[in-house]
């Protein structure tokens, strides 16, 4: 891969000075990054450009059969003015195995984490600094050819696009009211759950909808086959504290490989707490309501970190999980993930990589 | 809704004049329909404007979120040089039934009836002339919100492009080879298998290709729950001549109601052949095949409108039909439904629309 060009705004914009400003995804930084595709040449051009709108055939693949794939990342700039990374060699070996399973060509993971770490740096004003602030990162790949036809594609553009964001959920790590979905079925194995691809957010919105118009943040997503075993919650992974052990459920091909996820049963094995990766019915969870054992629940996420549940609603039953407040779990997990991604903790994990200074 | 302007293209393109340079959805015509919506307005400035490109954020919910929905069907010209299309109210109508399964608010089917048929009058010169090619007509709508959140969008475009078109299959009405897919599932109940939205299609891309590599045309999905029942072909409806009798998947929410496969069931029923929607088993197929009762099987769609299969496989099982011919309820099929949409036989159901004269 040849190096990466770089053309410069002529139009820089203002920076949003507070995080109600910022909002979550909607404010974009004055570059972005791109790279092409063409099957028999490969990815080729890669650049920095002034961020702008992208010229795409009404014909263009990607808006007609779907075969896109995203990441979702941050950059976190620490009191030390430190701008840091969370475990982006994850995220992008992640987007590669959405790639294979949307028959999208491989990107060089290396290669784009240089990419953008030279596109943060030329942005670090963007970065916020305002505590729970940061800098939203959103790789994704589109197909472009443009031509009707269900087929795999054989033009692609890899885009990275950036946007200064305050919390995903404005409420903060306060507890949220989730129910558990009967109707509406995010994914199934053998379908495409586990790659992170439009479609399976597509799927999720009619059951979201409902879930606001009924008072609830999100629903909990039950497994396609049987609909009795927890997948995932929203767009992120669910975890129990049943009984004095943390249990989520395992990853069977429809749940998103979530790096939070991941992060957390990583944290919980060092701290000495139990954790398991099974299947986890929700019956189970209510026979463990019933008898005082479940003592917290909580969902993990890039854009949220930890998200506690207050309230969990299944069929009849509705369980208020800590009396409806963050429990110390989920606490002490949110304080040491956001204290290694700000870096008001050690890293002993290795898992942040510097970009550059403020 | 306020009338529809348009701007006529300054830069008119060549006419391709034979069906090998068409291909299948790969060109297209001058212009196209647009309009916009905007939560709080509703739909608004409809226009016919001239082909081009889409300028579109970075951050277009369609372009992460799946948030798209499309239709498709044909502008036919019969030898009377009258230009026809075939039942466009079902897509319309259809459309709509996406739109609800994806949160996108609804179109007036009437008036955008209205739109095609201006536009298709306008473009009319592109209607083929040659047998078996026709204007492949593309409706779609996509989210085009610039925010990174996964919520249904506040803003979309609702387009309709036209391409001159042979036939989808370049081999026409031959038998074509099948294989059931054992291991991806492309919908499940619960899911947005009935809408006509990208996630589906993206879903089945994988297995599409690994059939072509294998030296099959498609796969024919079985259902995500149980996987024993017969749900799709490739993009297309499924149906099967049992001793005597036609059956076809009924649709229970994860199979997309046909337009064709509507109108082959009407065709059968008007005919006296005995017709039932319902479950079929993979083993079913075999069982009869056995017996010498699996007489013939084919697909159906706007795009190829019967593709008879001549070969199936299942597991061990390799099943010949017909001698691996076109079957004469296959054939009989086809040149009625063709012969309706170009004219050449009479419109007894009332199914076609007539839009102008060339």
């Amino acid at each position: 891969m040849t190096s990466i060009s770089v053309t410069l705004t002529g139009n820089p914009q203002d920076k949003p000075s507070t995080v109600k400003e910022m909002g979550f995804g909607k404010l974009f930084t004055d570059h972005m990054f791109m790279m092409n595709y063409r099957t028999g040449r490969g990815w080729y051009d890669p650049r920095i450009v002034p961020f702008g709108d992208l010229s795409l055939s009404p014909a263009s693949l990607c808006l007609h059969y779907g075969q896109t794939v995203f990441e979702g990342l941050k950059a976190y700039c620490g009191r030390d003015g430190q701008v840091r990374l969370f475990r982006p060699d994850e995220n992008f070996n992640r987007l590669n195995r959405s790639n294979q399973r949307l028959c999208i060509p491989r990107i060089d993971p290396q290669f784009c984490l240089e990419a953008l770490k030279q596109l943060v740096t030329l942005e670090k004003d963007w970065v916020p600094r305002q505590e729970g602030a940061s800098l939203y990162i959103r790789p994704f790949v589109i197909a472009t050819d443009p031509k009707l036809g269900v087929k795999s594609g054989d033009e692609y553009l890899f885009i990275i696009i950036l946007s200064p964001s305050g919390a995903y959920y404005e409420s903060g790590l306060e507890p949220v009211k989730i129910y558990v979905e009967s109707n509406y079925v995010r994914a199934v194995r053998g379908g495409m759950g586990e790659a992170k691809t439009g479609g399976n957010y597509a799927a999720s919105l009619a059951a979201q909808d409902e879930a606001h118009e009924q008072g609830y943040s999100q629903v909990m997503w039950l497994d396609g086959v049987e609909q009795k075993y927890i997948e995932e919650i929203g767009a992120m992974n669910a975890f129990f504290l049943l009984d004095g052990q943390v249990v989520t459920p395992g990853l069977t091909g429809s749940i998103l490989a979530g790096i939070t996820r991941k992060s957390v049963i990583s944290l919980l094995e060092r701290w000495g707490i139990p954790v398991a990766e099974r299947r986890v019915e929700a019956q189970e969870l209510v026979l463990a309501y019933e008898r005082g054992l479940l003592q917290e629940a909580f969902c993990t996420g890039t854009a949220a970190v930890i998200s506690p549940i207050g309230e969990l609603k299944w069929r009849e039953h509705v369980m208020t999980m800590n009396g409806g407040e963050t429990g110390p779990v989920a606490r002490r997990l949110y304080d040491a993930l956001t204290g290694i991604q700000y870096g008001t903790l050690p890293d002993e994990m290795g898992w942040t990589v510097n970009v550059c200074h403020i």
